[in-house]
């Protein structure tokens, strides 16, 4: 069996310690005789995977104790309107930033419950850049500002976290969440996809304060209501177990390799590498703000037009997948999360040499 | 490695034939170098896995073109919402028939959106027969009559299916989908939650009529419009994707038992040897009416008090796990979906009889 490199932006690469245990484990969890699939929910055994992979995302993100995390099923797609049902308690209004495809698609989901102030968009800009703190217009009377601090498709990211004051601050982390450390007191819910850093699709993380709980829009229907799924543990009905699991074994992986400062560490050297050759190669292009770049998502265009299928073809029979760029923006990407080694992103780099030694 | 019985009502036990393609397949999907989990839910590989095992599931149910069959998330209790939420369609009321916990389940969240007229119910004989049809007092402008085929917790099952005329009929088919076969043209809206006969938790399947689909309520998330998922594919957002390639599987593995005429004599013969032995037995006792009793899940007391304990311990010794019945109901519950073989059930009334003959 010859693993590839996958540079899928999602789902996408998991560690192969931890797909290499799911297997192992497939027909017979720890001696019970039962794959962790076959478990009941309420069982014992599931309900100690479920608490020790709670426990254990906790400790590596440090979140404090006055957040609930919860399990869900859904995808960012549902959180788009769970956040407005739950949040605006009463309020008409929420502000939103504006940085990419993620952010649009929350903007227009959230215009179906509120009136929404756009505070910044880079739309004008094609994404390129992440506008400024100093020129957002934040409505203090907002119920929360909501923004993505990463953008898979154009490839832009936060490199810090704005100020929002007592207006609660809610992010879409589907694509960075655990890829570094993150201050989680200031925010008010963070919420994240699985299928990037945390495991495989069908789950969705939801870490979400107290005092945000409780008051959901009347006419929504129970499952968007976050204090259901505190009340229940994330058990309200039947939670999609087998992705808790997997989540879980990524999380004990994680903290393995030494947490979330330990893989920030090896993240940034993974994107370092990639951005220094691509900068210093006249064959290759990132048009993106450098103090704006996407550690998770690299997107690159060929400086040669019609060469993307060759190159797409000959990456493919070298062991380097998915490297398409979203059809929005072309060329190609490479989106390097947690599991992608640094050998990943080094035999990326030589195949493109290599590319261009013979194109040139 | 012992694999045990595993009777749980649900996630519950799958074929072992499924669970050692998915454990040979983990890390590498028919030599593509990646799991299915790590699959981009757009590429061709997943696409002919989504596709192929639609195509078995519309095979196995002989589903009508002019119905949708849909992959979503979120679980039957999602569709408790979801199906006031798209077949309202500006009429304000709808048939429910309650027979157990999942109907009254449906019937609580059908009022947070429309008046709900009981159309029959069975609570107040226990939930231990299924109410004739002469008995039900339809209402001929209901948006839709809503039933519940199967009951997991007092064991009832529908052997029949209630004709509505004009108005659509919707069943909850969460414990029931795949067991035996269904004349889909017969219902309006057919769901079920995957983790019983179709697969892990995490995956709903939705058979719906097309003229069903169109006129959500306004107010409702846009994940919870089935028109969005059909214009999709049932990839609107990301899907859980292992959890459908799981299903898929199974559907391979029905297909390759005979597909649904074939299972349903199985699972009629496995829940007669279960009944023949408790009607036989003075020790053993099950509630249901005979006309009313289901072949997924068999609840059974034991005459003598205080023994639950006992046998449930001494069941476990002997590789028969997830007995115990629901704390509604009490006593004993055995689930005996379709990857529960034969010789499950058989092992099953060996150590009854056995534990019976060391008591008495």
């Amino acid at each position: 069996m010859t693993r590839v490199y996958n540079f899928s932006a999602g789902p996408a690469i998991l560690p192969e310690e931890v797909m290499e245990q799911a297997r192992d484990e497939m027909l017979d969890w720890q001696g019970t005789g039962m794959s962790v699939m076959e478990m009941s929910h309420r069982g014992k055994q599931f309900m100690s995977i479920a608490k020790q992979a709670e426990a254990d995302f906790r400790e590596l993100l440090a979140i404090p104790d006055n957040y609930q995390v919860l399990f869900l099923q859904g995808g960012a797609t549902s959180q788009f309107a769970m956040v407005p049902i739950n949040l605006l308690q009463g309020n008409q209004k929420a502000d939103y930033v504006c940085t990419g495809h993620w952010s649009k698609k929350a903007i227009a989901e959230g215009r179906r419950f509120c009136e929404i102030n756009l505070a910044a968009s880079s739309e004008e800009n094609g994404f390129q850049h992440i506008p400024p703190h100093q020129e957002w217009h934040l409505d203090p009377g907002a119920a929360y500002v909501h923004y993505t601090p990463n953008e898979t498709i154009a490839g832009v990211e936060f490199h810090w976290i704005p100020d929002t004051g007592e207006v609660p601050l809610v992010a879409d982390m589907s694509s960075t969440l655990l890829s570094r450390p993150v201050d989680v007191s200031r925010f008010g819910v963070i919420y994240a996809g699985a299928q990037k850093n945390i495991g495989c699709a069908g789950l969705t993380v939801v870490i979400v304060r107290d005092d945000l709980i409780g008051q959901p829009l009347k006419s929504a229907p129970t499952m968007f209501d976050y204090q259901i799924h505190r009340d229940h543990n994330s058990m309200y009905n039947t939670p999609p177990t087998y992705a808790w699991y997997i989540a879980g074994l990524v999380f004990g992986w994680l903290k393995r390799k030494g947490g979330l400062t330990a893989i920030a560490e090896v993240n940034r050297a993974k994107a370092d590498t990639l951005y220094r050759f691509i900068d210093n190669s006249d064959f290759y292009y990132n048009p993106v703000e450098r103090a704006s770049r996407s550690r998770m998502n690299i997107p690159f265009i060929l400086s040669e037009q019609g060469l993307d299928g060759v190159f797409l073809q000959q990456a493919e029979k070298a062991g380097l997948t998915n490297l398409k760029g979203h059809r929005s923006v072309g060329g190609m990407r490479a989106s390097i999360y947690n599991a992608m080694p640094q050998e990943g992103v080094e035999a990326l780099v030589e195949f493109m040499k290599e590319f261009e030694r013979t194109r040139t």
